[in-house]
């Protein structure tokens, strides 16, 4: 594996500064949760940097760099290519940066729209991603006082807010997150 | 099949008064819609007197009703057992109405939470059920104005609708919803 160090210099060279702050924001957030949920901080570090690895191409571009790594494309990938994001930054973890760790590189392919039976580490990069101090919409302070209280409410709150902003942007809901949402609430119960 | 007449008397006997006006309104607009939309009218009739016929039954007494019938219970069912009242209202339009009309039946079967490749008296039925006098939400008057257009359009606004009200309830998603959702907005690119 390349050194964390190393890493960090790559994507501050190849992502846009924005991003780059984004991400910072992430991994900072991420290794908090970590020590307070009692997750391997470094672990939590390294999948935090690398959660948006794959952003270095625009979203015009993923499906082709998708395809020609022989990564799956299914139907809701075509329709909402930023999906792709995700398992292209798995690949970019594995191949580019020399990441073997399974639990990081989870980490990574379900940040954008979760699943069932989620790891503390996966809540932890999917609610940094949403909550990182540069994050500025209606609830993120709610969410930020939730994930430092009940990862799972955190979480359904998280999927509540994914769903309601894909909704006002008439995009496609991806049936994982549903699955683990209802997963959650019926764990509540 | 029992007469018509004979099936809204029935009803009448048998639901609560208001659920019962609901139903008149459903059935109203159903006939409208299907007016507009070239679909047969006394298939949309029928299919709306009888949407809801299983509400005759408490939604606690659902689950044990649909069990004695051999009607299949998911685990989303369990968790929300008023879900059941649209295949319990199938067995009971064949079974008690003697309703055999296969358009019908599954007008009845998708009113709630819908799925992918609906047939226009599916969404008349589905759409009716949400809009009809009696309904009174912030939104009413916009699904309204869409179902006289264009019922694709307006089946996108009502999942919506719909999955916002389970959201702010804290229920569960049903997946149909999310991919008859997604299948609509796919058809609209």
């Amino acid at each position: 594996m390349m050194m964390l160090a190393d890493i960090i210099a790559d994507l501050e060279k190849k992502l846009k500064r924005d991003r780059f702050v984004h991400t910072r924001g992430v991994a900072e957030v991420s290794v908090r949760l970590a020590k307070l949920y009692g997750v391997d901080e470094q672990e939590a570090e390294l999948a935090a940097w690398l959660h948006d690895c794959a952003r270095v191409y625009p979203t015009s571009a993923l499906i082709e760099e998708c395809v020609r790594r022989d990564i799956p494309v299914a139907e809701i990938d075509r329709q909402s290519p930023i999906l792709l994001h995700a398992p292209l930054g798995v690949y970019l973890a594995k191949h580019v940066y020399g990441v073997e760790n399974n639990a990081v590189l989870d980490a990574i392919a379900y940040h954008t729209v979760g699943r069932e039976q989620m790891t503390t580490l996966e809540r932890i990069v999917y609610l940094a991603d949403m909550i990182e101090p540069s994050r500025d919409y209606d609830g993120v302070e709610l969410l930020r006082k939730l994930a430092e209280e009940d990862l799972s409410r955190a979480m359904v709150a998280a999927f509540d807010q994914s769903i309601a902003h894909v909704i006002h942007g008439r995009g496609l809901l991806h049936p994982n997150t549903i699955l683990a949402r209802n997963e959650l609430l019926m764990n509540e119960r």
